[in-house]
């Protein structure tokens, strides 16, 4: 499988390539289920979580798929009531500013309490080709503290930066309590058939490096020691933390995920003796094949046929974006990175 | 004057310090003039923008001000309409997506169709202590342009980059007019008495490195060699470009801005011989004292005694800082650095 082979830095015949968000709004399949249902509910019903994991792969020669799941669905059981408003924002009820609104939050066992999640991994690894691997994942801690105390999405962080500059013991406690749940939900996707799992940290590039060394990086680290080794590689993808690609690469992830604001070899030089993941600018698939092709060839170039590449965007895909374009992108990558260089 | 020793890496006393957004709704003096007029009021009157100007020189050690103003300014007289909603957001009132939009779209005489910009300057001039240099500024040509294709702020500059992608012609010939009129713009705040000028980039950062230097940098560098050598040194400030400063540090800058996303270190060793402005996280100052110190002796710390260091925000200050901490900030930068290492 060439995506497992990437991950351990293992020759391949062409790059493997997967999307992040490749499951969602762009394809008119899915817009169908969406129009009967909330997307919550669509995560919850595992028959259609698997149908929605699978539709991409039908249609597109992707190396992977990823279960369909939002990464705050573990809030629930951790005790923290959320949902999604009529522009599909998520709003946490009860956002946690100070030390005793944690009162009440608590870790959770994924297996049970996750059970649907878990139930889709198995209902997706029946039906999914046996050469095709699936992906679990979670947020990763900041991540997720970071709607917990925000409340939902941000501007500039304020909130949960004033926590850690006014108390980073309560923020340490929220982080600590996030890091075990990610642990625990991680383990049990392992436990249920996912192949690779990837640690999203969508919004740690809006950290300094003070502060994601002091505060944040002992979290990631923690979480990633205690899921590897138990057969999945770990896939840790820092969004917008392209600058500071020394501390990241400090996590210990078997692979790191790289946006778009860097040249994947520049990445890479820094990141060291790991496989890397990335990096086209997700809005390159507004475009049209030609200004695809070019982008998807300086990627590839700059990989420069290294082993341990794993194609991606350097975000989600966007839901303006047409089918036949991801399709494109998808076909150039084997192309590209197949031909003789 | 420190600043502008700093700007030509010589020795200072102390290393020089302002602020990105220094004067604004932090202020409780800025908000009682707001509350009288609207924003853009406040731009086009020169005795309001010059006493808004001031204002936080009469508070801080600061040692420099920069024209009150707002980079939107120059599109009316281009015939690109725009106005302010209720929410403090800028709407572009017929946003450029077409070759066709670009008819009527015209160079500027800043000069005249300005004045009022330069008048504040003069007035500034006339009224700011000697030993302190006045800042003018302009955006930069990508950012200016994502407004104007985007129709105001955005959340992943999908106008601006399918036009980049489908029509480049035309994207180029958008960037081409607007820096002509960043040229006329930054010479006359120069002749006004501008000491300093400032390029802001704001949303650059959202380009990948592929799309920056092929399609945004050219311009960039036409701006900047033809207002150098006017007797102003020129600062060119990338918002979230930090993970491409090899090419940033292209555009022929004397003073090169760096965001809060690396270390100032780093950032200075990829940028070479030129002097370095940045880059404190902005929220840090939401924070106690103890947790901004920290912070500024971190930045002073990695600056190292290198000539050229201009101590500045990452990114603008926003309306919650408490003034206290602003305070406590300047201070700090000033002592810390004066301090034997």
């Amino acid at each position: 499988m060439r995506l497992l082979d990437a991950c351990a830095r293992k020759p391949v015949d062409a790059t493997p390539v997967w999307l992040m968000r490749q499951a969602g709004r762009y394809l008119p399949e899915y817009r169908a289920i969406r129009e009967k249902m909330s997307f919550v509910e669509m995560c919850r019903r595992p028959d259609v979580a698997a149908e929605v994991t699978l539709q991409p792969l039908r249609r597109f020669e992707l190396d992977a798929a990823i279960v369909f799941a939002d990464i705050l669905l573990p809030l629930e059981p951790m005790g923290i009531g959320f949902h999604f408003s009529k522009d599909d924002g998520p709003v946490i009820e009860r956002p946690i500013r100070r030390a005793r609104d944690l009162e009440g939050v608590h870790s959770i066992d994924a297996a049970s309490d996750l059970q649907y999640v878990m139930d889709t991994i198995k209902l997706v690894r029946h039906e999914l080709d046996a050469t095709i691997p699936l992906i679990g994942f979670s947020g990763a801690p900041f991540t997720l503290a970071s709607y917990i105390v925000e409340g939902g999405h941000s501007r500039n962080y304020a909130h949960v930066k004033k926590m850690m500059y006014e108390d980073p013991v309560t923020f340490g406690r929220l982080m600590s309590v996030i890091s075990e749940v990610v642990v625990d939900y991680l383990k049990a996707q392992i436990a249920a058939g996912a192949q690779v799992v990837q640690l999203f940290d969508s919004w740690v590039g809006w950290l300094g490096p003070f502060d994601y060394e002091l505060l944040v990086l002992p979290h990631v680290r923690y979480v990633i020691d205690h899921v590897k080794g138990l057969g999945a590689p770990v896939i840790y993808f820092g969004n917008g933390a392209s600058a500071m690609l020394d501390l990241v690469g400090k996590a210990g992830a078997d692979v790191y995920g790289v946006d778009w604001r860097i040249e994947l070899d520049r990445a890479w030089d820094q990141l060291g003796d790991v496989a890397v993941q990335g990096n086209l600018d997700p809005i390159t698939l507004l475009g049209p094949p030609k200004a695809i092709e070019e982008r998807v060839a300086d990627v590839v170039r700059r990989a420069g046929g290294r082993p341990g590449h794993i194609f991606n965007l350097g975000h989600g895909l966007i839901p303006q974006v047409p089918p036949d374009n991801v399709k494109y992108l998808v076909d150039a990558v084997h192309r590209l990175s197949a031909a003789p260089i």
